[in-house]
């Protein structure tokens, strides 16, 4: 007899992934009957989503009940699940960042690694909620930053954590594009979250990366002459992705391609090079305002729907299953559905050289006995060296700056950006941020400065710019 | 009933260091009667030190015998200990490949990491040669790279490897500078060879940080304004030491001052700012012109003296051991003098969180039983994440292109230098300092470039300056 679920989505106003979710639920006989709590501090988004999941639902005739809260601890009561996809202010944030590493200083579209603190605290604060008010529950994270964030949930708190990202996907992409039929594609890709390698590709039994070689040696350039892409994402077959392959020995998967190293990415025509018409991959100037846009526009849509009684939203959303793991995976964990899914969970000896209680991005079997990751052994030493433990490192420093509050360490991931230019220009970067609106209303902000205060860092420093003496 | 010693200097010609150890070696009652071997390639300069070492020895009447050879497997024969202090090509290919790098592509001051690949070389071959002639013998190894070389030969030989440096004396600059006497100090100071950290400085008895932040507080602007270093390696208290102590929470010691972060070394102005007049610290296109000059000077001097037989070699060198540990080690471990000396071996634990066999810098007693290191424990997160695990990354990425000659480790360690400005400008340099003729001498060079033509590496990534566009 299978068993329904409570489930608590976190940021529910994140309309379209929530509205998946729905689908998802009313589409899996296991679940049938689960409840679905939506929790947003948005209310006008909760209710829309409240009104189109609850819609939605009994147009297919489902048993799943649905209620809506702005109170986070109400939520959270008696919860099984409790998916986390909130992106604390968000683009804004985000944007307002970057315009002034980009005005002021001359960043190219960077600026975006100093909102994280926002995201971490909202995370930290959900699992330790989770302790006290439903310590069972699996708290599934889809929120980015999930590799830093995860590993902060799992070192302190006691709740099951289990990170979720689309990435892994882009083997698909590989395969289509180089056309093999990918329900005969056999594939592994771990790591960490945004830094996944494609350690195993069998085509039919057998190792088809000689066959990314010849789509390389024969259509490769042809591709990259004619190739406009669809979505601001569409990266996985660029230029820059085959380079990394070349570089590193292995394919760089989904959001992984995105990253490499700073040299694909010094400005626009770089990024176009590397990444392709017309954004030049999903992190330029261009492309970030039409993706958001974009979803403004999905988010306008789906109001208009939610109000309107007699939209048939099935229509509207079908009634095909869509790819996401998170409904699978907890019909895996209640039901004992078993499944093989890409997930994110402490390392615990899965990849050989991490450590323990650092979260990495692997295939694990999904049953009632829980997620049981795959010991995939060792990644080959040039990404270890060049990409694993680099950016493990990195998480290290800004999880030390958020626990303790030292700035030094904040200052020194700005210094480490290959588009700082001085010492100087990293400090003056750094105040400012301190005092954007969006970042005073972070505690931790103001933890760090206070701290900065009592930090010994003598006025002879302040002030000085090397370049222009 | 003291024993001596069979002790080979490879790479005897670097003058000063021979007769230093040639002193020492009169001046300890243990090692009376021991055997030096000296090797180098340049038959001259070999000659030159042969005849001071003898008639230094024998104006002290001390037993001592000497010997010399250009032949390297003679001179491991029978050897107790093999020092090796040999540089490949010397200052020479460094400076043109600083000059490469300066004057084509716009580098400040860089380029010697190019170098490094000669003697990595040079260590390997002589410890494999030790292997077959002299397996029992420890070498201890002087020429740098130290930390890269010593992991090198304990990782790839079964010789026992013992490096050492002066960096660690930083301390006493420390003691002498705020006006503390030295032989109160108890200090520890571990790390990576160039990269080491004071956990520990007492004076007697006693925490004397604070006797360093009240220098800070009341002479440091002072002394920062007036002094005027009179070594081009006089920077243990500069400003950008104490910016350093102040980013990470210990002070640097010694070579680990000269490093710290590329922010210190973008230009000649920015270095004098952090390292102090009139040389901006070592290294700078006044110091190191400087510093090579005068080293030829003294050996100018040295050979004059050599071919005066009637010069008075006390009266020049003097009758008090130098403060080098080679000696009183050798002492110890043939002996039992024990003493607590800065050694660099295998890490084995004395280190927590590092390799076991990566080589460290630490405290070690040393005695008949062998060199015996203490277990120093953690250190902080900040030295750990900032400088201790990123610089163990990039000694692993350049063994891997050194074992391998996989040319894209390569490639990467100079996209790494910060004052690199685009991907093509990093593979323009790389082809060119593959030409130079000095580097076309070494056979993994030539190797490397082999592997290179079977390198995937596309023309489409080729002649492309995102930059230009």
């Amino acid at each position: 007899m299978p068993k329904a679920a409570h489930v608590t989505v976190i940021g529910a106003g994140s309309a379209q992934f929530s509205m998946g979710m729905v689908k998802d639920l009313c589409l899996t006989d296991g679940l049938a009957g689960s409840q679905i709590t939506f929790m947003d501090i948005d209310e006008e988004r909760l209710d829309m989503i409240c009104k189109l999941g609850t819609r939605y639902a009994q147009q297919l005739g489902s048993s799943l009940t649905f209620d809506k809260t702005t109170d986070r601890a109400a939520a959270l009561r008696d919860a099984d699940f409790v998916i986390n996809t909130a992106y604390v202010l968000g683009h804004m944030v985000e944007a307002d960042m970057r315009q002034l590493a980009g005005d002021k200083y001359g960043y190219y579209h960077s600026g975006g690694q100093f909102g994280r603190y926002h995201q971490l605290r909202l995370m930290l604060d959900v699992a330790h909620d989770m302790e006290k008010i439903c310590p069972d529950a699996w708290l599934i994270q889809v929120g980015n930053p999930v590799f830093d964030g995860c590993t902060l949930m799992t070192r302190e708190t006691s709740i099951k954590v289990c990170g979720l990202c689309h990435g892994h996907y882009g083997y698909l992409e590989i395969a289509s594009t180089i056309g093999l039929e990918p329900d005969q594609v056999v594939w592994q890709a771990p790591g960490l979250n945004h830094n996944i390698w494609l350690t195993h590709f069998l085509y039919q039994g057998r190792d088809a990366y000689p066959l990314i070689d010849e789509w390389i040696a024969t259509k490769a350039e042809e591709y990259w002459r004619t190739h406009v892409a669809q979505r601001t994402h569409d990266a996985q077959m660029s230029r820059g992705a085959v380079h990394q392959y070349h570089l590193y020995g292995l394919f760089p998967i989904g959001d992984t391609v995105r990253r490499g190293g700073w040299w694909y990415h010094t400005d626009i025509n770089t990024k176009k090079r590397w990444y392709g018409e017309p954004w030049g991959g999903p992190d330029t100037h261009l492309a970030r305002p039409f993706f958001v846009s974009d979803l403004e526009k999905r988010i306008t849509e789906m109001t208009r729907l939610a109000n309107d009684s007699k939209a048939d939203l099935v229509a509207f959303a079908g009634k095909e299953k869509t790819r996401e793991q998170i409904v699978p995976i907890m019909d895996g964990l209640i039901n004992n559905h078993q499944g093989l899914f890409q997930v994110n969970v402490p390392n615990h000896g899965a990849i050989d050289g991490l450590p323990p209680n650092l979260v990495v991005e692997v295939p694990a079997i999904v049953n009632q006995k829980g997620i049981q990751p795959l010991h995939v052994g060792s990644l080959p030493p040039k990404i270890m060296y060049a990409h694993i433990l680099p950016d493990w490192l990195e998480t290290e420093r800004e999880l030390l700056a958020f626990k303790t509050g030292d700035r030094s360490m904040l200052l020194w991931n700005v210094l480490d950006q290959h588009q700082t230019k001085s010492y100087d220009q990293a400090v003056a970067i750094l105040d400012e941020l301190m005092e954007l609106d969006e970042v005073k209303q972070v505690e931790d902000w103001e933890k760090m400065k206070r701290i900065a205060d009592h930090y010994k860092y003598p006025a002879a420093f302040r002030g000085y710019d090397g370049s222009k003496k």
